[in-house]
């Protein structure tokens, strides 16, 4: 590998096992010698990246606005639908996903960090004000209020279904809330065509990997 | 006061400056000294109500669970609208309510107390079971999934209002839960006659408070 890209894998590393420690452990008990031993680095490897457990939770929390998986679609109530449900497939796999909800819904490193979700807001604020401009949203719709309660919704079902997993999975979940939503803000004629299958984010997320490694073989030859 | 009646204050007393600390500290950092400091009680009282900071969560969490202000109504739909409006509209002055709701979300306390969810949604799923007995709700409504969608979204509302209270007040966000809702689960007759508009919650409970303190007088006399 070479040198950026090792780095680049360290860091990555770094932040995983951080994740898992800070979802594990809360921000407050979590510590670096458990980090570090998660991670399998060097303590200058950590600090090379991290100088502080501070440093990491930003890091963390820098992580967690992805919409990594979410291929384009002519609807954009679809990418609404598929940023949702991809993040509910891929959140019980990955604790730096997960970590980021732990640290925004803790209140003390709330009050150092700030949390991921005006970000978010502002993305699916987006994506329905550009779904109103294509016409897939009822009139009376107000993007930013929709997005501000879809966002706080989705976190809500994310807690319940780690509090209780013994119930349905994230992913059925989060499909109802979709199917909740939408017969409330969509026109009619675009509901129709939407895709709020539970397994709708594995699909889409297996189809985002399958183009990816493409790209990459196509890359290496 | 009657010897009852003032370890029923005491008591209280203690829940409630108890529900603040956890409140504010989180379950692994409150003490007993800072409850025991707020409340204004001797150690010998608090210690005679409750023998642990344990038998203290155990104690806020098993208030939480109140639908007190919530007066009968003929639509069942409303009474639902009315558990999260009052509730919505109490929880930011009642800091016993708030706690129970951050115990929950506490991963740590979780694993020692459990959390108030599941009674909620049971609560609610009856509710709304007795909604469709009655007509009000659309045919392919399940009580059950629907309640357990309502308390976590209702739940994700409140953390993230607290996250950020710049924007809409928890009665704003409530109302605009409802109004997402309730076009996905009632029929348009029983739709159209719902209050849900944001100061129902307040309007809900200064009529249960004139009730109240009506029958005190009247036993009084």
């Amino acid at each position: 590998m070479a040198k950026q890209a090792r780095a680049i894998h360290t860091r990555r590393l770094i932040l995983e096992a951080a994740g898992e420690v800070f979802d594990e452990f809360g921000y407050e008990s979590a510590t670096i010698a458990e980090i570090l031993g998660r991670a399998g680095v060097t303590k200058g490897a950590l600090y090379f990246h991290f100088a502080s457990k501070e440093e990491l939770a930003r890091g963390v929390l820098g992580e967690a606005l992805t919409t990594e998986g979410v291929l384009p679609q002519e609807s954009r109530l679809q990418e609404w639908v598929d940023v949702g449900m991809v993040l509910a497939h891929r959140l019980p796999a990955e604790p730096l996903l997960s970590a980021a909800i732990r640290l925004s819904a803790d209140r003390k490193a709330r009050d150092l960090f700030g949390t991921s979700w005006p970000g978010w807001i502002e993305f699916i604020a987006r994506q329905l004000t550009e779904a109103k401009e294509q016409g897939e949203l009822l009139p009376h719709v107000d993007a930013e209020r929709t997005a501000m309660l879809f966002v706080s919704s989705w976190t809500g079902v994310e807690i319940l279904a780690t509090a209780h997993p013994e119930g349905e999975s994230l992913e059925q979940r989060i499909a109802l809330l979709y199917d909740m939503f939408l017969p409330s803000v969509a026109v009619p004629g675009a509901l129709r065509m939407l895709d709020t299958a539970p397994d709708r984010g594995a699909r889409v997320w297996r189809a985002h990997r399958a183009q990816s490694e493409e790209a990459e073989a196509a890359a290496s030859v």
